[in-house]
């Protein structure tokens, strides 16, 4: 049985221009029968935490044995390492600037494989990579080359110490959480860092965000008339502040990074 | 022989998170043969008559067998049913909204085979599902399964009530038609509820739009100068309204829902 | 062997409605085992020049073979000639009004084979086709009866004379060279006309732009604090003005078709 290879793309450059597309070419040129799905280009420029995130939220949804390919690169050209891992049953290809911390940690907790490459043999390049666009010139052909049978350690030399980047965790206080907006998605919603575990052992819950009360929590949208400010677990169980059928971050001005405030009242 | 199966997306979900590529990974986890395609993510949110348009204008161009999944769904999570449908040689999956009316009521019309399924099997959805992202939990999972080769009957149980809302059709007139702007695309063209066979029998046609007035119809934009606003039949038989190399709806201030009104002269 | 197709997209319809996806179903629908890929749909509309220069810099990246179709077609319906071509290694499908200009003037220098060919056998377009989305019906179908093996000069006549439009290129000065940005990326970066050949036999280069100077060119954006403007070598060749870690064109207030002038010492 031929299994068809998926490798994914994650990262800041728009739709604007080719860059993507560009990358796509490169791959198929190298491994004309993978699948290349596009996970976002649309991270914020430079933004390493949050093209972090979504990389986690996003990579197990895909088949096992993906090549997840994710480019948030301010260093690019610089001294920063080009990387290739393994971490459980999925592969990582990009800048060594933390971009993968998440899922290093999560590997590493959960005893998963993990493997670090250093990407510095050339042969497995563009010939004459740019200093500027590493993503069509040393990780799109990597990946291509890893997803038509090379061998993860034939791609560079292993390493122990990948960089890895402090993760934004709530705040533990007397009578519940101080959290953080850390994604607002199309519609609005806003994503923070307070998951259903840290409220498991909460009730009569109250949220406080931008100067608004909102009192418990709803399970879906429908539930309330459109219009109102609502707090639910989101799509990733994580508390999310949304408005029904409208737009929480325009409603409340509320932005990526801004705090959020949860009290209650411990169930024990 | 084996023939790919097709597998396309239409959604409100927008480019700036990495929800339809999750979507992707959901589907080629499950059926990692299949070809998934985006026919468009950039619905206006929650705006179910647009998204039944668009699917409308759009499923017929795909090959016979192609499985559909459409999502603009804000009662997602509450009572309102997902459903799976067989219409003509196409497959449809989605909420049960409305979204499929259109396709509905022109299958019936056309005594093309119609099958509706009510999604209450779980054992085809990802586990723990959540509340507020069936596209990935439930949609994506169901269409994977049929287009792997699960009956569309073995996902849940026939109905015979799927939920149809009225389309806008024209208002006939004396003299003519009164319609609507229907939808404006990139380029800024207005297109109208008003249809080629409304006008089969009218000549010397005026239309009045937004106060100005456009006499006759042109076959396409190079026959007028640059800026001159047009008036022609556009890509899906409809009265399209545009501005030659320009944006008619940013020119006349038109939205979608704004009044269009045709006169003429009965050729009989 | 079977060796996978691929076809490129790439015009100026935008993310905003189904046009590119219902491209995708029609050439899925006659050669079902093709790849098609996006190269982009962001082109400015009707800007024939910026669509040639994107596709020019794309088109080499994709495997040999690889069938780009290019529409940015403001004569769509008008009396020019819809056409295929095939340059060196790869074919193209679009509109004759100077978009492959620089792919053909490049294949002619370097002695590649190529051929034109004129689309006038509709047995190959979709049944009666609109005088306005050419792109859906006859272009996309020609580039799917292309990749499943119908022969290019089976397409139409033969013809010798395509549309070629001229190139932008930089003036040459006493000192040194004025040149234009011929294109801002999703980053803000200015890419220009002004090529590392232009600049091979210069040193003490100063670039003069929107009343700023820039002392020297850098390696790549991290070898400068955050926020300083800096002139490099682009992802093409190309010399480009950015701002670290910033968003040159807004800073600078600089746009498509702006003047740079650079000047120089001679090195010989």
């Amino acid at each position: 049985m031929i299994q068809m290879r998926h490798i994914t793309l994650l990262t800041d450059f728009g739709y604007l221009d080719g860059y993507p597309g560009i990358m796509k070419g490169v791959i198929y040129r190298i491994a004309p029968s993978v699948q290349v799905t596009d996970i976002t280009h649309s991270i914020t420029p430079q933004n390493i935490q949050e093209g972090a995130l979504v990389l986690f939220r996003s990579y197990r949804y895909f088949p096992t044995g993906t090549i997840h390919i994710a480019v948030i690169d301010p260093g690019v050209g610089t001294n920063r390492r080009p990387v290739a891992l393994r971490l459980g049953d999925y592969y990582f290809v990009g800048p060594d600037n933390g971009l993968f911390s998440p899922v290093i940690l999560e590997a590493r907790k959960s005893n998963d494989p993990v493997q670090f490459i250093h990407l510095n043999r050339p042969q497995f390049w563009l010939p004459q990579p740019s200093n500027v666009f590493h993503g069509r010139d040393i990780f799109a052909p990597v990946a291509a080359h890893l997803g038509s049978g090379v061998p993860l350690e034939a791609l560079g030399d292993p390493i122990d110490d990948p960089v890895l980047i402090p993760l934004d965790e709530p705040v533990r206080t007397p009578k519940g959480w101080i959290g953080k907006v850390i994604a607002v998605d199309h519609f609005g919603n806003l994503s923070t860092n307070i998951m259903d575990t840290h409220l498991a052992k909460m009730e009569q819950i109250t949220i406080y965000v931008a100067g608004h009360t909102i009192n418990g929590l709803v399970k879906t949208f429908g539930e309330r008339p459109p219009g109102e400010l609502i707090a639910l677990i989101g799509t990733d169980h994580d508390l999310s502040i949304s408005v029904v059928n409208g737009d929480a971050s325009s409603l409340l001005g509320v932005k990526v990074g801004d705090t959020i405030t949860v009290e209650g009242k411990s169930t024990k």
